[in-house]
């Protein structure tokens, strides 16, 4: 946890940004895996833990915006879960240690929300994500569940976007940290993939070993796979073979459940063959063309625009693309190459915020999202700001189903040397990915860095 | 998965032992982590997975027990999931791999149920443990989510026990590779455990790395803690000491979904100190006591008994009991030392079918769970047969707050040696984990040995 101050401080800054009525956080429960009480590793609720700190289960937080009256609900636990779970202190204990003085049961929290809805006081909640929280926030509510999104408050939304999007100092530490475990995990991935004819999954297996060691879960499923072309694959059952690239997406959550997010793409066997070289170094151009352009006021969609005709450039120079590749990017030429967006935001959540819809925390009235492919899966694209904490990750694939779509319809096809890119349908993909602060002037790259040009990855993966 | 035939034939014994209507068999879907698109490690349901095979998301199956048709539902996947997700067979295709050849989306099954209860015919189902099929079968169903428990099939239940009690030699074969993970994470677990100061998440962490490594998630939270005295504790932050005994109750699923469940139980260090080995040997004269009663028609309650009152005896040599110790059994003495179950049934799931409810799984008409402390807590009770694959899992724990408890309360006072016991506070806890078979004429503790005794974990620690 963080200090007291730091949870008192942040609530404070809610009063301030919510005009009236109710803040009701809810924190995460248990998830059933296979039975009731066999339970996936607990989650917390990122707002929940923004707000109030604890990493456990059950809890509930209310901020009352008229009176600044702040609460803590949860159940207290008896002598059978002492036995089982351990000495366990009270809800009044907790609350106390991050600055708050009102706790009650969950019924308790049933009457609080009565007296307001019924007096016809606004009770603010941000989008649930689980089924849970959806029956149980529709319940305290009084609401039919399928009303549920409906009656999110977009002005709860604004005001935690607000804050979360600008790291503090103590924030950047933790993410710093969660990088340091992504370090060993990408590197371990890299000696374990010198040799050919391990699966998959072992290496996977033991990257997320890794994250765990770092005291944190994963951040999100492990992408690796030496059919990087397929973007969203979580499948891990191939032996890897020499000829193909590894594409390696992974990060690890820190002890304060910040994340880290890091893609590394290397030759199974340890050498780069000269397609892979041209290839990765084309993406690696766009990778590294971006810090240089990322700073305060600079609309990161802008970014996205000058990475990918960067590649578009690098791949002509291939013989993979022709034209002017400015015109190339504006008819959304790059999407078959780079079907995703440059980055997102990061933070508690990997896809910072995600849960309370992309276009409210990378979009705003002045910057709405393209709907050209590719372009559209740009999660952020609104102006970039000092502590703004998000991802650089061009990357480059050859799906032979959307070749051979574009290719049927002619599209981009002034652009596009299909005859050359069909020899590339066997190839796969890369991808390279760094987390990037945004800083006062300009920006810095988070955390030790990982091996990255052909020379480094190359030398790491000797080890 | 299994052989095509392996699926006909449990579909067909479930068609026989089932007397009319349909019965409907929800896989599960995907559950959010910490926002919509980002999610757990997808795990199928045990009872779909058991009848259809498929260990993947939004799949349904139903079985109509007059007609003996047999239905496989599920979406169709577009242009763009081939994109993110790779190239992916048809329901059909699917289906038919399974011996099915009706299929359908998820609106024809609507259909189907409709056409079911809307002409009074019963749909069979067994309990759903998450909030989303919760709410997914009780849309189907037109019932109200809270009546969802009343509405169950304790004839179906019946039907799954009864086959899914009995493993076939292929399930036996799956179960001992996932002990084959259990016994690298244990013998990893005691090396680690030899260099005091390492945190106990640094050992879970490798642990659970190991059992990702063996082609499956871990079967259960792993427990790894000094404080073995805390039954279900998850807690993995403190560095462990000389003096503690770890207690590492942990194991894995295979790529089939088969489960091990192993306890060791070991000395901070790697050398056990005088009292350690007191208790240890105490637990292990027990642990080893069960397979030699273990057999067909033998009452695992019973052999629960004759397991805690050999743990009694042991305690009274050591002068921690005192009496008759038949009678301090007999008055529920032993609850105190051993709070919980001598073991549970294990296979698709590590408490095997426990969604069903343990006392359809563990218990009978004839076999009625006891409400004594510690004996009420056996999830396993009723009589073995040939086939059952069980934990055999006794332990010894010093908990404080329970003796302080029962020690106010002069509880069983005539058979625990109070003054003894208190200087035992500061212990932890010991348990020791096997899973047997039941064969025809007695048993088999599954799996290549995991050292066990004093030496055979000293030796494995000094590695």
């Amino acid at each position: 946890m963080f200090s007291k101050q730091t949870y008192v401080n942040r609530r404070k800054q809610l009063m301030k940004d919510v005009s009236k009525g109710l803040v009701l956080i809810v924190g995460n429960s248990d998830v059933s895996f296979n039975y009731q009480a066999n339970q996936y590793t607990f989650r917390q609720d990122s707002t929940f833990r923004y707000f109030f700190g604890y990493d456990i289960q059950g809890l509930v937080g209310v901020v009352d915006i008229e009176s600044g009256e702040e609460y803590l609900f949860g159940e207290e636990v008896d002598i059978d879960d002492i036995i089982w779970t351990g000495p366990i202190p009270s809800i009044g204990e907790r609350a106390k240690e991050i600055g708050i003085s009102k706790t009650g049961t969950i019924k308790d929290l049933r009457k609080l929300i009565d007296s307001a809805v019924f007096t016809g006081r606004r009770v603010h909640y941000v989008p649930p994500y689980r089924a849970e929280n959806v029956d149980f926030i529709a319940d305290l509510l009084h609401i039919k569940p399928e009303y549920i999104q409906a009656y999110v408050s977009t002005e709860l939304i604004a005001a935690c976007v607000k804050q979360r999007s600008i790291k503090s100092e103590e924030e950047i530490e933790e993410i710093e940290d969660a990088i340091s475990t992504a370090y060993n995990m990408h590197t371990t991935m890299m000696r374990m993939a010198s040799k050919e004819g391990t699966y998959e999954y072992t290496i996977a297996g033991t990257m997320e070993g890794l994250a765990l060691c770092g005291g944190g879960p994963v951040s999100f499923p492990i992408i690796l796979t030496t059919h990087g072309e397929i973007l969203h694959g979580h499948d891990h059952s191939l032996q890897i073979k020499k000829g193909r690239m590894i594409v390696s997406d992974a990060g690890s959550e820190n002890k304060m459940g910040y994340c880290s997010d890091i893609t590394r793409s290397v030759p199974v066997g340890g050498k780069f063959n000269q397609r892979q070289k041209d290839i990765y170094n084309a993406v690696l151009s766009a990778q590294l063309l971006v810090p240089s352009l990322v700073k305060p006021n600079v609309k990161y969609s802008e970014v996205h625009l000058a990475a990918v005709e960067r590649l578009g450039s690098a791949l002509k120079e291939l013989g993979l693309m022709k034209g002017n590749i400015k015109d190339a990017v504006k008819e959304g030429a790059m999407g078959m190459f780079m079907p995703h967006g440059l980055g997102h935001m990061m933070g508690l959540d990997v896809h910072d915020m995600e849960n309370y819809g992309e276009n409210y925390v990378g979009y705003d009235k002045k910057n709405i999202r393209s709907n050209q492919f590719g372009l559209a899966s740009l999660r952020l694209g609104r102006e970039l700001h000092e502590g703004f904490v998000l991802t650089n990750e061009p990357g480059c694939y050859f799906v032979p189903a959307l070749i051979d779509m574009w290719k049927a319809e002619g599209k981009c096809k002034d652009f596009i040397n299909y005859d050359e890119v069909e020899k590339y349908k066997d190839f796969g993909g890369i991808r390279i990915e760094d987390d990037l602060l945004v800083t006062k002037t300009g920006c810095r790259t988070l955390g030790k860095p990982i091996p990255k040009t052909i020379e480094e990855v190359e030398n790491a993966m000797a080890k």
